[in-house]
């Protein structure tokens, strides 16, 4: 099932109480990409300045991830994010934004691109993530991330996207603001009636919770002491999640379980080196080994 | 395995969002002993004033508790507490405390339970821990509680006890102020460092994590809608942990695991309904149901 994931390419800075990294690859869609390249070939649409560095171009280039949809726009600028983790790494303090190129108009699907079987709406306007869906002939698994912006001001055509996607993937504190629901499994369960078939509510260090129409289901994060630059960690958990989700060719709520822990897993590499460090070449086999480890750690009898 | 527990037995007034209690039974080893009753006989010692009601000595005569080591100290008022849970329930915020007869001397081991193979230490004054623990002829399996209170002010003491131990169940918060580590498994190999083989951490609705020598292992809490008084639910768990070694008569890393899953699923009961509401008359198959439907939660392949 070819994977179509659209959102932001750019440009990081990024500071956490281990070191600081500038001028690194970064976005959403990046960070998707890479996760779920490892299960199945990613088609990415996006746009860039004609800034962004060839060696950038590279490091894409060499994951199993089709540009042909990363426009390259003259006279534009690449997405910039300037942010900052402190004390426990949770939530990132935006330092500096320059949406540049991401403030105009957006990319187009090309055609090679339109028959795609899944697609990840990374976080954006609402708006656009429902005009880069009608450019796709028939989709079968759509999934959709939000942020608090979004939620507050953009309501209204939040719920439309909603109402056309199969499941949700967000973080606790957006499940909460979009429904005003403080228990996560009534927050996700008002999220399913606006539409998703699923929901995913990602809760950073304390793990993942899966409801469904079957019921709720939770998951503890990958135990690690080793945690360098959270950046990326949700758009890979996104990543880990659909790319096993098209490699099973499969939504059903056992195959979205399993999938909850590949995009734990995901995330867990993601964060244990900047930027792309990690998981650059991070192969399958040591992927799937990680996944063995905490399949394991979670079997009791 | 005869499992003894010493802590608070008390009159708990508790509000929550979802009600108010009154003048309830409480205390930390009420609720230690009740999930621990679930899989073994419990020897309770305990001080209580002259106040102490018959309708509570009934509630606990009614569960597999032997009440051989229940001091009732003429002249004495019992243990009173006031709390109260607002917004995430995470912690309990107290209004009011009576220490009472738990300011004087603390109660005596009697002769019938100096054999007692395991003991849980309640959270008390970390010196009054070890008191008791001198008056057990040969425990095998010691694991103990603590606060912030003794942590900051009597450290030394607490030092003195935690070498003592086979294992600490504590709440992260705890875990970390007594380590100074901000990571739970850094937190969780110091507490290792000081003396017990094991260490469980509490995190409340984001589960627990288990550290010792063969490393860190975590599960997600039950998730539930229904949380009506987290009252107890520490002591609850503690109590589910203990009870299901006993029950072993090992507590080998492997034992360790399982046992924090009845650690889990005991608190799961208890934060439905206030004071000894849901555990009363709670069977050990509606228990094991329980525990059949989290495990099967977190089975993979």
């Amino acid at each position: 099932m070819p994977l179509l994931v659209t959102g932001s390419v750019g440009i990081d800075t990024v500071s956490t109480p281990l070191g600081r990294a500038e001028n690194v690859l970064g976005g959403s869609a990046v960070y998707f990409a890479f996760a779920a390249s490892k299960y199945v070939p990613v088609r990415l649409v996006a746009v860039v300045g004609e800034d962004f560095p060839d060696e950038f171009r590279g490091i894409l280039a060499a994951g199993d991830i089709d540009l042909a949809g990363l426009e390259t726009r003259p006279g534009s600028k690449t997405f910039r994010w300037t942010g900052q983790f402190e004390g426990d790494m949770n939530a990132a303090k935006t330092v500096d934004v320059q949406l540049n190129v991401l403030a105009e108009r957006s990319p187009k699907v090309p055609p090679a691109f339109v028959d795609s079987d899944a697609v990840f709406l990374a976080n954006t306007h609402p708006t656009l993530q429902r005009e880069l869906l009608a450019q796709l002939s028939a989709p079968k698994i759509v999934v959709c991330d939000s942020m608090n912006l979004w939620i507050a001001n953009e309501r209204e055509s939040l719920v439309k996207t909603l109402r056309l996607v199969t499941g949700a993937i967000v973080n606790d504190d957006e499940a909460r603001q979009l429904t005003g629901q403080r228990n996560l499994i009534e927050a996700g369960e008002a999220v399913l009636e606006l539409g998703p078939k699923f929901v995913m509510i990602k809760k950073g260090e304390h793990g993942a919770l899966l409801v469904t129409a079957d019921g709720a289901a939770a998951i503890p994060a990958f135990p690690t002491k080793l945690v360098r630059d959270p950046t990326g960690a949700g758009d890979s958990f996104a990543g880990g999640v659909l790319g096993y989700l098209c490699a099973q060719g499969s939504a059903d709520t056992e195959t979205l379980r399993r999938a909850m822990v590949r995009g734990t897993v995901a995330a867990s590499f993601t964060i244990e080196d900047f930027s792309l460090g990690r998981v650059r070449n991070l192969t399958r086999a040591e992927i799937d080994r990680r996944v063995d480890q905490f399949v394991n750690m979670l079997r009791f009898e």
